[in-house]
């Protein structure tokens, strides 16, 4: 039993966007046990779609459609799979009061053409969408399932959990109910942790699922079971095995990213955070202002990156900075404290380094990382060497930086140091094709 | 005359990366005038690719192949391709020989896995991968041609310009050489765009297409002439007219973001630049550090997001703070004029707004943010009110602050307050579908 998903959408072909939808709804169906032979996208063309979802019933169990919902002349999806199939489209009347009520409470005039996006094959199931006008529905035709959902990321994904996820076979007749959850993981390569985790998941109703999303590698547990009960207390054992296993490894879960960890760390203990940036350029700042709310706990931050903002901002001696240079142990310990004194703040971190592409010097190669941490503790500072590009050196700066203050708010090791000074821990060769 | 994208490998199909590469290599084939009905993705399976392939051979005239060309058992691309259309898989050796100088380049073994790299259908011609192992290949058959091109998104870039672009088809039987050009534009909805540059591009031989890159618009004006020479002339004038027609709201071409023209006009003054930030919280910093070779002429930012920070570190004064509030034009102008000072810079710009969700009140709804700009002739504020969501006002936000630098240094005027405190200067509704 094999999925395929279909996309929908001249701009899809015209390179406009890149179709992102894909690879969501992919990932749902690897959840579900069911895995993707093709993914297809075509124009807002009723032939070619016809074509395609003929095509898709005699190959695929189940079809994931997405776009083509709207209320425009282009949006022909719904029409396309009902005459494909020999069907004719039927009002449905709780979908048209669901847009009317979409457009009162926004206080906007609904468009006449907007009507149409209640019309669904007959025989389909409507699949509410409260994040947009247009429903979605769920159709077997062809002896296939197909489910139209809209285009709009942030409507199709929620749609996608809500009503799809819920809806889909079990594979091999499989009954019940199937749960799963994304835990987060940062210092361990993707094959040490299926070595790692090789012998969890055996049991019947359970998976386990592997994502690289760079610099950290996420894990996906599912189970199933007889009733959400039972589903759930599966799952939540095998995170607790996981948990175990891995230790301060996992940091969070589902979009629980490591600035939103640290904030709430932070925010739990009455602390606050400053930073001064070198080599990572404000991006660390960035990220932690990113988190909603960080105005309680992140105090601000320096990018000093001429070596006179080192000094004048951040207080770093001068003839540290001669003597030593600007990447180096003194200067990094320099910077987490002065961002820790001018800032007024309980933490600062701070990175020096060289990015690349140019830069790197006899002793000090590109890629060579200081990162500075100071707290009520006193102040520690760490050389990493990483060997990916400017912009990933940045990136795993950043999240190298938060980790640590993770881990010490959460009182458990730094992270061994040949884990990190190594990283990735397992050796990655040029892509080759 | 249509083309299909065909994109290789499990990868794609369990989710784990979204596949940029279809976008990629659509919009070459937009370019040169071969519109895209198809796109497909299948497994590194045999039989799905033989499928794949036979299917686009009968409905399209050009075939863009990506992935499956690597060392590895799973890379089985060209030998399903050969099969497929009954060819045998003939060595070409100037294609090993250059896989053996890309290793010996790198002073690393080479495994004998990466010789079948070298294998390539009979009858195919070998396109050189020079950022990879991969060669690529072009092969005619079964009324089609096929473009084989490797997965890596960076060696496909390349190779689709260096190799595929040359060597496509016109449609319609026309003849000659393409050229193009993007040209990047800040600051007019796309709509307006079309309205304005309406009536150019009629000629024969010339096109102009849009794309939104949020908060840029792009154009791509398109030339076909008899020769290289007759095709840049006549991109060349068709450029001109777009230019004259735009003004200061074109800004760059091809790679040029507005930060690397901003380092460019700033490093041709011999000016240098600081920052100070609080509602974009490090993303301007990040910007700018970005751009290779920022040190010559970035001093350094400061993210002020708590009062104090703004107090210490960029001397805003205490009484400024509590009487206008933090989101106000004597702040914004008071951040500038701070970082201008503190880091002995030539220009300083300044945010501070109210990025959302929450934070808005009576007077400063959700998106009001206002941008300092201090230079030589002293410091102006300006007010802005966008209506998105918190990432993209920061987004925005930064590029109006380097737009207004841009400007400056250009010597033409700063945009009209109504074309960006209205920005997008087109509504834009909720999607729907």
């Amino acid at each position: 039993m094999s999925a395929e998903v279909i996309t929908i959408g001249d701009e899809l072909l015209r390179g406009e966007i890149v179709d992102s939808n894909k690879a969501l709804l992919s990932e749902l169906l690897l959840r579900a046990d069911l895995p993707v032979r093709f993914h297809v996208s075509v124009l807002d063309d009723p032939q070619d779609m016809a074509d395609a979802f003929r095509r898709a019933a005699q190959r695929s169990a189940v079809v994931l459609v997405s776009g083509g919902l709207g209320p425009t002349r282009d949006d022909i999806t719904l029409p396309a799979l009902a005459r494909c199939f020999g069907l004719s489209l039927q009002l449905h009347e709780p979908s048209l009061r669901a847009i009317r009520a979409f457009f009162r409470e926004r206080g906007r005039p609904m468009a006449p053409s907007n009507e149409k996006q209640a019309l669904l094959p007959e025989g389909a199931t409507a699949l509410p969408n409260p994040l947009g006008t247009a429903p979605g529905c769920m159709l077997r035709a062809g002896g296939a399932v197909f489910f139209c959902l809209p285009g709009v990321p942030r409507e199709l994904a929620h749609m996608a959990e809500q009503q799809v996820l819920p809806r889909l076979p079990a594979p091999g007749g499989a009954r019940g109910v199937l749960r799963s959850e994304l835990l987060r993981t940062f210092g361990i390569g993707e094959s040490s942790l299926e070595d790692e985790l090789a012998d969890l998941a055996r049991g019947e109703g359970l998976s386990l699922g592997f994502r690289t999303s760079f610099p950290d590698n996420f894990l996906r547990p599912c189970a199933r079971g007889a009733s959400e009960a039972e589903a759930g207390e599966r799952l939540a054992g095998l995170c607790r095995d996981i948990e175990a296993r891995l230790g301060p490894l996992l940091y969070g879960r589902g979009d629980e990213t490591m600035q939103v960890v640290v904030g709430r760390l932070l925010a739990a203990g009455g602390f606050t955070l400053a930073l001064a940036e070198s080599c990572t350029g404000g991006l660390l700042a960035e990220r932690v202002s990113g988190v909603p709310g960080a105005s309680a706990w992140f105090r601000g931050g320096a990018v000093a990156y001429a070596n006179d903002a080192k000094r004048a901002l951040l207080g770093v001696p001068d003839a540290v900075l001669r003597d030593c240079g600007a990447v180096s142990e003194p200067v990094a310990l320099a910077l987490a404290l002065g961002a820790r004194a001018r800032f007024g703040a309980d933490y600062g971190l701070a990175t020096t380094g060289i990015g690349g592409p140019g830069g790197g010097a006899e002793g000090k190669p590109v890629g060579t990382v200081w990162v500075g941490f100071a707290g009520p503790q006193g102040a520690r500072a760490a050389r990493f060497h990483f060997a990916f590009d400017r912009q990933r050196h940045r990136v795993l700066t950043t999240q190298v930086a938060l980790d640590w203050l993770r881990r010490e708010l959460q009182g458990v090791p730094a992270p061994a140091p040949q884990l990190l000074k190594t990283f990735p821990p397992e050796r990655v060769t040029p892509g080759t094709g």
